[in-house]
């Protein structure tokens, strides 16, 4: 049997690349999906899965993919599950997806994954595969295996398998350029206030710059195309918002999230950058959009940010929401500038070619109105109200 | 003619309780809702009122129905119109209502009030009064007479009544417990940066105390009911905590609004204890509704602040949606505790004897689960999103 | 170990109280949910458990809770599933009940039913149940030992269970006195046209009378009181309906479904009465709900059947919407007329004393309203769109 | 002053015709939109108009965009607004487009429309004027000079003006291919049975061929492209369908509307054609889309509705829903039939590439299914109610 295994270098994966080879009597190629880390870890990572037996690794910038055909799309749709920007979620697609395009290309008999049973991913992984390669047999041992850490400890250890040496960190964390995810540990309980420890990506507040700072982002059909003034390619923007936003203090998130499972979930954040951007977004929607577009997109982007947290991105449901929400982006481009000060940013100022705002309607004259006019206007809006009404004292008499 | 006037002691209503007598030769009383006013400013404006010829008048305190009958409600409905927490929308029913039970009582033919024909305001008004008492005549001179502001300050010096010393402010301010508007000059354009002088309730992030508090908020059914342990009649609640919360910067808020009759606005409050409020309850909701309802709520709640936000309090949808708020309310109940930092409040516990969230289910075993057991839930969930790429593959090819 | 199991006195059912006895070395007590089958009926039911082994029988009747509890809420809530009336969906909920009732009070260890492992009923019993009694272990052999029909028979023959005459029908019916679905054989397909031999409760509409027959319905609260003018027990008024109804040819259902677990179905239901009660229903609504009322409404109702097609009856968002529902149905009084033709059944006339329907308002001088005055709704209606295209033109100039 | 006005040739726009010359000192264009009337009538209209005075007479042929850019769009939103097919709403909007495009190539001051200040149509026509030509003066003069049909008939005796013979008819009808509606006389009371004159293109269901018929539609892309087998040009294909559909006794609708400007109404309609191709596309969508793209439709299919009845056709937010449900639209292809019978036209068949039903689902293997995998798909579903039935049960206890 031939195997395409997702493969991150850490605990979980390595075992089951070894596993892979005992158990299951597999040839294992190993898959890793990079997103901007640096030479020398890509470099680890390879050395890692072929020392434990791999026959060939495969480590793809997987970079472009997850800015343009993930991280876009969801800055267009304010992309927020319960508070959440979809960090991990969003990077498991791109991983997914060339994770069966590889297993095809090699004539892999199976593709495996690291996920348990108890979490989010497994319906990433799980149903992106399934989706696109609906014969690709899946294997995810840690799930079918019932496996838990303590095994796993013991395992690597009995099978030489080097054990990380951050495997007793009581949190376990996910990390890429849109967020960072924190669980595990005295987090599980809800009344338990985060330790200042966890935080990576932003400053305690308290020991944020006193000097404000402006942060100017251009953004055309609804994507920022320019930071400052600078036009940038994404990944760098991002990066560098990422620096200048955790500085202040701005990008922790702390809720109580609904897995897919059903499972209600303690989960801490930071996503500094992501924050910002879509903050200056919604702002910049509010400006060209109608009342009617925001209600109705309010619902849709809701329902968007559903479908990718549960696995569904390749659901023909969210390809048909994408239409609408890319048909109201048309217009989203613009200039808003966000205020930085300790603990805050604020979108203080936004501007646009497509702005539904206008400032000559206060005076109305010039829109050929007349205050009076607005007499029925508020006389049809309470028109069955007032009949209701009617009707009920009439029944109390 | 026999008019009861909604009468603040401002240039508008001072002029209207003139223009009243004169144009419409009416009796006028006038009729002011005090929240929490101090004791000379209400025997101010009731000297103003009676010295400007109004045969009589009603300081009616209605802080104890703005809180029991309006905030509570908005507390319990996430109560927000696009980023506004509703105050001055919410403080104009209650007048409304006492302004047309006095009418009825006083045996008047009309009421007045000053509201202008571009604003949210007279929908709040003349809906209300036209719901309460659907024959009474209602008389809006500004809107009427399509008066502005130059014109009404030289009546007012060619009629002797005083012109308060801040006419000439650029900005227009309303202002009670659950918040402070700040609208007009140059804040209208969108572009234009807030200057720090419009803010009173809140501090500047960067002047805030480098020191973290905490604030421990408990909610009954729904509503708060002690502040750090304390019970607390909630009017004083929540001026303490306007005054903690402002004191950290936090609770400015910079929005482009859409007004009821249909123009972009921006508008620029303050509302620090509100934001807190409604934060905190909203992580209470997390922790003890269903993923359902918290989905379907957020629905309700948008819409049940169109209603509110639009003039339609006694619509009897706004009654509806209150009956599946109210039974949603009645787990709400539990502790909250938010940390204050320079520009921040944020939410690090919460506790509640009907939490849905069980640490154990991460264990599943309690549960009678077995990891295994998601595939079939995977597998489901993804069904026809599976038998849609099948036929899809099947028509490409 | 003693077992509770829902018992029909069909093969399924009649197979496993042998099962339990032999593989799961169980004495049994049969629970069967009476509907109004007649006395014989019921006493054949009780002697073949008997017969079979069952230690104890309960024939419980249920037609009370059926119609109270579940039917008028159903009415009130439009159920309506995909165009389905969730006639069976209702009807296994009050026997799940009684079920976990009996189970609890005779100390049994676990309950029994006769679901598939691919249908929704077994939703509906086993979350009924779960909800009810959390610790409850749920027997399920069909699901568990992946039971088929043919097996079932052979399984019958070797154990002398008596096997029902129409065991080679080429459909499978479930019938109570809110609807009939008839399912399985050549209906499977979805480009079959039913046979005229599936319908039992509805003529065919090239046989019904010429001569048109007038049914009047009347509302109280929402639910159904009188018919022509009898006050008359919901129960015999169902079934004086579905015969009237039945003889015009109207009640005929066929649609495709999507099952809880994602499959789509083929099914077809006869439900003269339902649907006539419910279309008349929903004429008394349009006529005393306002537009906003109606609206949201029809969202909650859409909600509402998926919750109970799922088996979410005892779900709290199930409550939480009934709290809504039951506050709009306050109004809901008054007289709808239906006339029967052939193949039709149309709502002719509907009174109310609550009507929000005020002929006078055609005049609109009663109303103090000018014919005017509706120019300033246009205008304000359409004013962001103006706007937007003004924007348009100037970006395409 | 030149005018372009909307002409029917009836009373009320043969009237304003005199009075824009007479009142307005206008010279008028007039514009008749044509949707397959035969030639005789068209120039009877003509006549008629140049008569009258007009300098300049249009009788544009709109049928082929009303069918490619009203109906078609329609069909695949399901269009339908409180059970109303928008027959007349729809055919407003192409000569509402045609009247401005005229004006505008003909220099004119201003457009004038025969629209009264109550109903639906002006709202149609004034936003499509004011949305395609924002500078556009519009002339109402039924509106603007609150006139009744009383004063009409008078002022046309008075001026020479030709009184259509059915001038006194009790009730105002309006027709097109798509659909005919019947309002006023004692139909305003909802009480009133409609009598048995006012339908025009159904028969009654008594009177209906005893013989079966079958109708089968084949749909591309969301739009009938063929009758029983043949390729038929649409709007034959619909003009055929309302005859043999009104021969059956289908398409008679009776309901109440709420109005645009907030009034109920009780309207009549005669709708064969468009009832029965809406049925099959609903049937055909429930076989090829998703549950979740059919309840998110649903959704946007009655805002799409809405807005199109109140007259925002071009509001961004219909062109927005327009992408979502082309997109949706893309795989709605296959073939549907429809059994007429006395009174009832039931889909019975459908069938298409696209479609999700797989009959082997039942099966389940053959998809790697077990029966006992639906096991966690029920705990999963029902696991926050599980836990909210634990708390309340704690919490009673």
């Amino acid at each position: 049997m031939k195997v395409a295994l997702a493969y991150s270098g850490g605990l979980d994966t390595s075992i089951i690349l070894h596993m892979l080879q005992e158990d299951y009597d597999a040839d294992v190629i190993t898959v890793a999906g990079l997103v901007g880390q640096d030479l020398e870890k890509v470099e680890r990572i390879e050395k890692k899965a072929l020392d434990l037996g791999a026959i060939e690794h495969y480590g793809i910038d997987i970079k472009e993919p997850f800015i343009k055909d993930y991280i876009y799309p969801s800055i267009k749709a304010n992309g927020n599950y319960e508070g959440y920007p979809l960090s991990t979620a969003l990077a498991r697609y791109p991983v997914a997806e060339k994770l069966v395009e590889i297993a095809e290309e090699e004539d892999c008999d199976a593709v495996a994954h690291g996920c348990t049973g108890k979490g989010n991913d497994q319906f990433r992984f799980d149903t992106t595969i399934s989706l696109k390669s609906p014969e690709m047999k899946i294997i995810a041992p840690v799930r079918e295996k019932n496996l838990d850490r303590k095994w796993e400890i013991q395992y690597a250890k009995d099978n030489d398998i080097p054990v990380p040496v951050d495997v007793n960190e009581p949190y376990s964390v996910d990390e890429n350029i849109w967020g960072r995810s924190i669980e595990g540990g005295d987090l599980e309980e809800p009344a338990n206030e985060p330790p200042e420890e966890i935080y990576d990506m932003t400053q305690n507040p308290s020991e944020a710059p006193n000097e404000p700072r402006y942060i100017e982002l251009e953004f055309e059909q609804g994507v920022p195309i320019s930071l400052n003034g600078n036009e940038r390619e994404t990944y760098s923007l991002i990066g560098e918002l990422n620096e200048k936003v955790g500085e202040y203090g701005v990008g922790r998130i702390d809720i109580i999230e609904n897995r897919t499972l059903g499972l209600k979930s303690r989960e801490n954040y930071e996503a500094p950058a992501a924050l910002v951007i879509l903050k200056a977004h919604k702002a910049l929607e509010e400006l060209v959009l109608t009342k009617g577009e925001l209600t109705h997109k309010q619902q849709v982007d809701s329902l968007w940010a559903d479908l990718v947290y549960r696995g569904l991105w390749f659901d023909p449901l969210r390809e048909d929401l994408d239409a609408f929400i890319n048909k109201t982006q048309e217009r989203v481009s613009g200039t808003v500038k966000v205020k930085l000060e300790p603990g805050s940013a604020r979108v203080v100022s936004r501007k646009s070619p497509n702005s539904l705002h206008e400032p000559e309607l206060v005076s109305f004259e010039d829109y050929g109105f007349d205050q009076r006019e607005s007499t029925g206007a508020i006389k049809f809006q309470s028109l069955q109200g007032k009949s209701y009404r009617k009707k009920k004292d009439d029944g109390d008499a």
